[in-house]
């Protein structure tokens, strides 16, 4: 149980662990942290925060669990500013989509005063954003990654662990950069692609927008996302997306060539393999 | 009101037309054409067909109205035995996903004897495939493009069109060349670039296919389609696909050269841009 939550950025990510956390009755007291109050309102007048303040300091003294649920290149900066408000003992995670260097910040901060940090990251979200779109059950199912490293403490993972699968995740464990190159895979590439996707077809042809299929409505149906976040996602993740981008072009090549090849057995034993791949997901 | 309905290739399109026409009463009589006797019995058991056969031309000798619901590389052969077999006056059509090819070799036909033609090209399917998976309503919203050229009779336009139109389809008309292009843009090249994100994710991360979050399994969706098809249909687009896969290729470099350069300013404007075109669609 913890004894008070602080939620700094009460959004969708923030907003729908603070309507989980008081639907489940994790947390005796849920304080929300932003910079407008206007936005913490609503949280406020539907009885999902306890308090809310846009005071950092304030809204993170008393917590013995503090959710970092702000954009990704601004957690950086947040945890310099918890690290010294926060009293001692308090675990910090965060939602940030990438890693690596936040967990690195974090432990520079370790240091210096004893507080803990464990890097999480729960891949939930939709095309939505901000607290109108949070809901209670967004986690549930969903999969976080926790990035512990081997100087994170095992109680404070344990902590971070048992708060997400109290939402109704389910927890994986991957060291901060091996996280980074599976998400720039599985999410920030898709996203690119799906941009380029519905840039690239209205330049081709611009009648192919008009006629838009299921298929490519699916395929292109997050090229909607907030681009300020994707914008601060891609910059944060540059070089694993890089990386991934090099794998994609690798594996496009060689459809292309089976393709311009025109032998239908190559192609067709490919495209099978891949879609083995596709299926055995979960 | 259709006398006699044959349709050649009874599996999702075909059977989906198959239903649906049983369903609605648009024929009076329906003839499946298929290469396996023991594939046609389902829909002949079930009430949907009033007639199978594996023979093509006692399949289509008193039909007035042939859809030809093979797979695209096939139906260039179709047309040409249809086109000996059919009755004078019979009005032929297709579900081709690529035009250019079926819509020549039609009109090369037609010089020889007087049957119509009118290329067709549901944009209805789905990742399965088979008359298992046919269902009356699969065209119901769909979008259907009839791709006449200035050589099409205007009445079997219209008999074509308003066949599709009884069948739920909302119907846009396009040259068979646009048409190609358009769907290599939203159809084959999401396509191709759901196999390339499939396949490109394990090659850099092994673990990032464990990962796959929801966005990356709406992505990837439909690299799950029948490997035969795609064949097929990646073959007879190659030239418009490779224009779009050209398209895509500088819209994804625009992007990361965006993401290199580093300023958000510049990224944020071109995500929001492609997000409003994203949102504009149907």
């Amino acid at each position: 149980m913890i004894q008070e939550l602080a939620i700094v950025g009460v959004g969708l990510l923030g907003g729908s662990v603070a309507k989980a956390a008081r639907a489940g009755g994790l947390a005796r007291r849920v304080v929300g942290v932003g910079r407008d109050t206007a936005r913490l309102r609503p949280a406020l007048e539907d009885g999902t925060l306890d308090a809310a303040t846009t005071d950092l300091d304030t809204g993170v003294r008393k917590a013995d669990f503090v959710l970092l649920a702000a954009p990704v290149l601004a957690i950086e900066g947040l945890l310099e500013r918890v690290w010294r408000a926060a009293p001692e003992g308090t675990v910090i995670t965060d939602v940030g989509s990438t890693k690596r260097n936040i967990v690195r910040a974090a432990e520079r901060l370790a240091a210096a005063r004893p507080l803990t940090f464990v890097g999480s990251h729960p891949l939930a979200g939709s095309e939505q954003s901000g607290y109108r779109a949070a809901r209670a059950d967004l986690f549930r199912g969903a999969t976080v990654v926790v990035t512990p490293t081997d100087r994170t403490e095992l109680a404070a993972l344990k902590r971070a662990t048992e708060f997400w699968e109290a939402l109704g995740a389910r927890v994986s464990s991957l060291d901060p950069e091996t996280h980074d190159r599976a998400v720039a895979a599985i999410s920030h590439l898709p996203h690119l692609i799906a941009c380029a996707l519905v840039d690239g077809a209205g330049r081709v042809e611009p009648s192919a927008l008009d006629l838009a299929a299921r298929g490519f409505r699916d395929t292109t149906r997050i090229a909607a996302g907030d681009p300020e976040m994707w914008t601060e996602i891609f910059l944060a993740n540059r070089d694993a997306l890089s990386a991934s981008v090099e794998g994609f072009q690798q594996a496009l090549a060689d459809l292309q060539r089976a393709i311009d090849a025109g032998v239908p057995e190559a192609l067709r034993a490919a495209l099978a393999r891949i879609k083995a791949t596709r299926e055995a997901l979960r």
